[in-house]
């Protein structure tokens, strides 16, 4: 296949890359993965970027130079000059992310948040393919959001928009990472659930399989192990879900209140290990918080459906829809 | 001057109906004002409205059959058809609004949601005029909002969106009338403060100038009461004042950290009453909730500029743009 209707894709996170290599629609060709080592610093990463994108253009034998594009999410704000804002987990601060990866491809490359890219992805090639508005919850370690009206994403006059984690559902309510209290990422993320299983057992005495599943360490937890002790039905780790599930429900009840969206998707590890087990509950709170009632019928609450691909693929969609023009994307 | 470049506006409401005559620009040449004897029905309230526009017009010298366009708000969802979905305060469900306009009229009717109407005309003729991103919330008997994004309403699949009144900012808090706990409307409106004030006056034995203000019915309280007695410095009015302004204040800020607008305007009877005094603490509010806070510089809080013609304003320009195309908005 000619490279030159090829598009690549890269996921940048706090622990790993992964790259893709698609056609123009989307099929991806080929794929590879690197650890980030963000602790080494910007420079290194951007280095393994560039490195893991080869490997996967090497594996579709397609020469990186003469890709139509590239797309990259990453997990922080991006201005309209690509330099990447603040990433706090990758200990960036205003580095020049587009501008870095342009120099060392020689093809034009375009950057955006990695849940930006995740409900492009879904959006455009995924669970909400087809429709026109979409609203993506990832729950992982966080909480990120990201919308999608008519194809355009939502950036907000801030660039910083569709923090729906960070939405307050609780007024004076639990305490979040970001330091106020009563956020939806404080209840409905592995983070939130990691602060209450902390609280339960070590302050109430209760006992759960998870501690041993995590080493006593719930900060580290992970969507499998939640996902094995849910299964066997362990006390609290069904409580500590199913109140993820409430709060995500209001969470989606709000967005269905204010935005209307036709399609709100829920990704992220947690609901990749436990979509199937959570999602009736997540819809039953949703459409009991939602106002006015009738206007619940209008939207589809789905699972997303790329799983890993999704942040990759959003991104080449992006980097489509730049390099072809506004009216092609 | 010719009738074909005049719009007319008409608000209807529970207790009024104000209608308008207006330039292309919006400038208004005359006005006139009904009471809308809801009770008598649909019909009469539809009489009336046409009645009222029919002496604006009179008022202005311009032929009412020689409008270029009639916009109506009213205080309901509105189908494409023209269809006023449900409107409690009304009694109206599903009724023939704009097809019942149009034929006695004789000329091209747009109605739109009153809390719509008063967005888009803060927007385009008021305290928004020039942003291009701009969301309201109307605080009166109930909290209503409105976004305009780019010129367009924002309306959702459901075409019920922007109730931001029914946003969930406190699981598990105070009723609603909506039947919901916790909505910003059972704390940012004159029936959220009406309920506290009923507890505090009668559960806990606490006294306020407000209760001879309004002769015992809170639920009946004039936002002229309520500014008289915050301005006295009556204890309990200030409490329940600023405990309104600190909640709108986080919905102020969910709606900055979900969706970053240029402008967030402040309107509604309240706000008309104390929007100098109760600013500030709305600002200090949505500033201390906004996520991350850097992007709170980027949205600009304003006191909506257009008053009691907000609405009649605002549905005038979205019939211009119905009537001229979309091109011509």
């Amino acid at each position: 296949m000619g490279a030159e209707g090829c598009f690549g894709g890269i996921d940048i996170g706090g622990t790993k890359i992964y790259a893709i290599v698609t056609d123009r629609e989307g099929a991806i060709l080929a794929s590879a993965k690197k650890k980030s080592k963000a602790h080494q610093g910007f420079e290194t990463v951007m280095e393994r970027a560039v490195s893991c994108l080869k490997e996967a253009c090497d594996e579709a034998d397609v020469k990186t130079g003469k890709l139509a594009a590239v797309g990259v999410g990453a997990p922080s704000p991006i201005l309209p000059d690509g330099t990447a804002v603040n990433a706090p987990n990758m200990k960036w601060f205003h580095v020049p992310l587009v501008p870095t990866l342009h120099k060392a491809l020689g093809v034009p490359v375009f950057a955006e948040n990695d849940c930006n890219a995740g409900a492009l992805g879904e959006y455009a090639l995924g669970a909400g393919r087809g429709c026109r508005s979409l609203v993506g919850f990832f729950v992982g370690t966080g909480l990120g959001g990201g919308m999608v009206f008519d194809g355009e994403l939502l950036r907000g006059a801030n660039l910083m928009a569709a923090e729906l984690g960070h939405v307050i559902v609780h007024v004076g309510g639990r305490r979040c990472g970001c330091g106020h209290n009563g956020c939806l990422e404080a209840y409905a993320s592995k983070t939130g659930m990691a602060r209450r299983l902390a609280w339960e057992t070590l302050h109430q005495g209760r006992e759960t399989m998870l501690t041993e599943l995590c080493d006593g360490d719930f900060a580290s937890i992970k969507s499998s192990a939640l996902r094995e002790a849910y299964r066997a039905g362990d006390e609290l780790a069904v409580e500590t879900l199913h109140e993820m599930a409430d709060y995500l429900g209001v969470g989606v009840a709000n967005t269905i209140t204010s935005l209307g969206p036709e399609v709100v998707v829920l990704g992220g590890g947690v609901f990749e290990a436990l979509g199937e087990d959570l999602l009736g509950r997540v819809r039953d709170a949703a459409a009991a918080h939602t106002h006015p009632p009738d206007s619940f019928a209008d939207t589809r609450i789905l699972l997303a459906s790329l799983a890993d691909d999704a942040v990759a693929l959003g991104a080449m969609v992006y980097a489509r829809a730049g390099a072809e023009g506004p009216d092609n994307g």
